[in-house]
This record gives C-alpha cells, structure tokens and sequence, in this order.
C-alpha cells in the first residue's frame, strides 16, 4: 500500500490559519467593495461621483455597502458644513492597509487567467 | 464649495483592477477552498483524511471543491494503482503560488479582528 505523507493539519492549526483568512475574505469578497475601494484608492469622491463611477451599482447598494465598509473603518465620511453641503469619501489610512492584500490578489490573478486561457488554447505552459 | 480631489480613476483603468482581483476572490471564496487547499498546504492526503480533518464538510462538497480546484490546476489527484487502490490528493506548485495571498490575507485578517475587538471595548488603538 502505498504511504501517504502522515502529516495531518491539527484542528486548532488549521482553525488559526482558517479564521483569520475567512474574516478578511468576508470583508473583501461580493461584488461591490472592492470595486468601492479600488475607486477610492484613486481619490476622495461624492457619493454621486462613485454612482457613476462603478458599472451597475445601485444607490441602494452602494450606500449600503460605504456604511459596512466605514463600519469596518476602511472608509471614512466626512460632512463639510459649507453652502451647500458636500458629503466626501475618503479611504482611511487602515483603508490603504489593505494595498497588499489587493495587489498581491491582483498579480496572482492575472497569473491565473494567463494560465486558464493558454489551458484553454491547448498550449502547455512551463 | 468644498473642491473635492479630482482624480477620477477611469473605467478601463478601474476595471483592470478589479477583474483580476475578482478572478483570484472567486477561486478563493466560499466555505471550503481555503480548508481545503490549507490542510493539502500540511501535506498529501486521501479524500478521508481531509473529509475527517475538515470540519463539518460533507463528502458530497469536498467532492465538487476538489473537482474544482483541480480543475484550476491548484490540486493534483494521483491514483495509484497499489491493492488496494490508493487516491491521493497534493497542492500543486501552482497551488502554492497562492501562500502569498493567503499569508497576506490572514495577516490582514488577524490585524483587523484585533482592531474591530479593541474598538468593541472601547480602547483607541494609535
């Protein structure tokens, strides 16, 4: 019979590494945040410059989704008193916290669909 | 009026931010590919050892995530033909590529459920 490498993951390891991944996957996944950072990665906006920025997003879901994220203090909101009154988004400074994250996601997929795609093709990358 | 910082990030330029970091959410998101490719990160197992190692995960999904993931070409499936047949399962070079991502998403993830912690009690962190 052959052996297998007997190595297990014991729970709590496993547990520890898991958890954390899961509550920054929790914050990051879905359709509508990252795109939200991503546009706030490039400048402050209005609540009406990032409505038209990101393709299909509601009101609904947009508000929705800056109140989760300030929540979460990536997104701070900033009311000026001025005449007449502007509301502003701005990413926080924990906000850019996440640049590594994002980016190392990034690389890692457009590694992949490089991968898929040549796959697909029949090609046979080294 | 309040002058908010111009800079608009441009669609394509936005989209070609997201639609590789979607990709790499898409592959890693859910309940199970992380468990999984995380227990196969300690070693090479049958589909019993991870079924029991894996907490709550029915056969029925360790099955469909494996497909898939093998599919992305993150897990290796090898039958060996010993007596009685053996099945082993093994991450990938490939599916290593990805211990970047998942060490930047869980030492993002611990960094946060710290700070949301603190802020729960109280405490200001600097």
């Amino acid at each position: 019979m052959v052996k297998i490498d007997p190595k297990e993951c014991k729970h709590s390891e496993c547990l520890e590494m898991i958890l954390p991944v899961r509550d920054a996957l929790d914050i990051l996944s879905g359709k509508w945040k990252l795109p939200i950072l991503i546009s706030l990665s490039f400048g402050n906006k209005r609540f009406s410059q990032m409505a038209n920025e990101i393709p299909n997003i509601t009101d609904r879901m947009l508000s929705k989704e800056l109140r989760d994220l300030e929540m979460n203090l990536l997104v701070k909101r900033t009311v000026h008193h001025s005449v007449p009154v502007v509301v502003e988004y701005s990413m926080t400074e924990y906000g850019r916290s996440l640049d590594k994250v994002i980016n190392e996601l990034r690389s890692w997929g457009q590694a992949h669909r490089q991968l898929i795609h040549s796959k697909e093709n029949g090609e046979h990358p080294n």
